[in-house]
């Protein structure tokens, strides 16, 4: 069987262009003892891939020359040789970016019977989702009623951390570029602020709505954004550091917040995580946000 | 009764010169019912005192021209007009920059038979040193065995973080400037290895000697030294924020780390931190502390 995907062809620097990347056509193997065919259905593209892209040490490792990229993807089993699947099933991998593979069972986790289409599972169900569960509620240890803001606040991972604090009778505050997406989060998400970044003068503006100050930063953009925030946080506030979007393509990397030393008076937390590190919330979080999404607040 | 203190003339720019003080000498009202008269036998100066000559909105309130400067100060009570106070005892205020003071007993904290001369108790058994427990081990989570990075190390605070870090079977590491300092480091208290930053390249002699890695920095002067540790530091590692002595006489804040993205990938934690929100471990620190100065091993 013939399976067409996505390989590495070269370290992009600054932003990546398309052909730092080709279309690479295999053969995939005959089963062995204990390995699965899945065929994907639908596949995710995350900024963290980027970080991917360079050859630097970091929690994953990075994607290799002439390899292929890969990400988390949903697919459905063709053909098993392992006890645990059988064809028709539908499993969760980190294997995107390519059309078939076929993998030992243990690389893959099975979705018992789908309530939601496939490619929630990669985003509300998923790990955007997850990982706006953990970082608000236990990296950010969220109480109700505080006052939350969001960096890129109309993505994957930010329209759910608002949409979560929301649930958590918060208020909540978002930056995103443009007024569609700024739009976007007050109508139809119920945002109580939306910020327009590319507006100029964010610190103006989040000190406007900030009101007795935030409680709580999710940073998902780093920059100008994380030292607006850091100005505008309470004494004993939290900023879960969640991803750096605005560094990502960064050739030299730029400097931190100049004030950081706030941090210290304010005793702030600024706590970095990933999201594979929170597997004992995936109950709770399959839990709430499924009754979140039953009831139509999500 | 007169009493001669230190006011501030005019707030510094920069590194502070005598003429922004002046001594001032005062009368001292006579005793209302609950107030106490103190002479003070000693007190501290310490670095934060920097930030409160400046005004700016910090966890305490910033020093204001024309009035005397405050801080902790150890005194004896000369006369008393509160039950629970007798001529003889000794105080702990932040009635410092003056030679006595009436104040309201509330405003003192009474020290029960010294162990050791007043002045440990601005030190190793006050606030320094309770600033070193608290960060090291509540804020700092250190755990036996693990790797300790101390900037500012020869001071009141680094050098007791060094102290009970070694007391945890942890390896030590401390920077300080001069071979004086660093000598003090590695020969008196113990330290496994220290740096001197006036030598050049931190970073290239803080990988040299870290090992796997930092679990825990302890930050007292922010800038390069927080830029290097953050390069070292272990996935999961700890970095309480005490202090940036490196900016406090900046007049331009100077940019923060500029790696502080590793943060995220590297799930670490930052974080600010003011001893008098540790009240609650103070009957453990000077049970411990105590201990420790008891068997000399402090």
């Amino acid at each position: 069987m013939l399976s067409r995907g996505i390989i590495l062809k070269s370290r992009p620097e600054g932003t990546p262009k398309p052909d730092n990347f080709a279309v690479e056509e295999t053969g995939l193997p005959s089963l062995q003892d204990g390995e699965v065919l899945v065929r994907n259905l639908c596949m995710s593209v995350d900024p963290y891939m980027r970080g991917r892209m360079m050859d630097v040490r970091s929690y994953v490792p990075p994607f290799q020359v002439g390899k292929l990229l890969e990400g988390g993807a949903i697919g459905e089993v063709v053909e098993s040789n392992d006890s645990q699947y059988k064809p028709g099933d539908h499993v969760e991998s980190m294997l995107g970016w390519r059309e078939a593979f076929v993998s030992p069972a243990g690389a893959l986790r099975k979705l018992e019977k789908l309530q939601q289409p496939p490619s929630a599972y990669l985003g509300v169900l998923g790990m955007p989702g997850m990982t706006a569960y953990a970082g608000l509620l236990e990296v950010g240890a969220l109480k109700e009623g505080e006052t939350v803001f969001v960096s890129a606040a109309a993505g994957a991972v930010g329209s759910l951390v608002g949409q979560i604090a929301l649930q958590k009778k918060c208020r909540v505050i978002g930056s995103a570029g443009g007024p569609a997406k700024t739009r976007h989060l007050t109508e139809e998400l119920g945002f109580h602020h939306a910020i327009d970044y590319r507006k100029g003068d964010l610190l103006k503006q989040l000190r406007e709505v900030s009101g007795e100050g935030l409680d709580v930063y999710f940073d998902n953009v780093g920059g100008d954004h994380l030292e607006a925030a850091i100005f505008c946080m309470r004494p004993g506030g939290r900023i879960p550091l969640c991803g750096m979007i605005s560094q990502y393509n960064a050739i030299e990397p730029p400097p931190g917040p100049k004030n950081l030393i706030m941090a210290v008076g304010m005793s702030l937390t600024l706590r970095g995580f990933i999201v594979t590190n929170f597997e004992h919330l995936r109950a709770d979080f399959l839990r709430d946000m499924g009754t979140w999404i039953e009831s139509g607040r999500v």
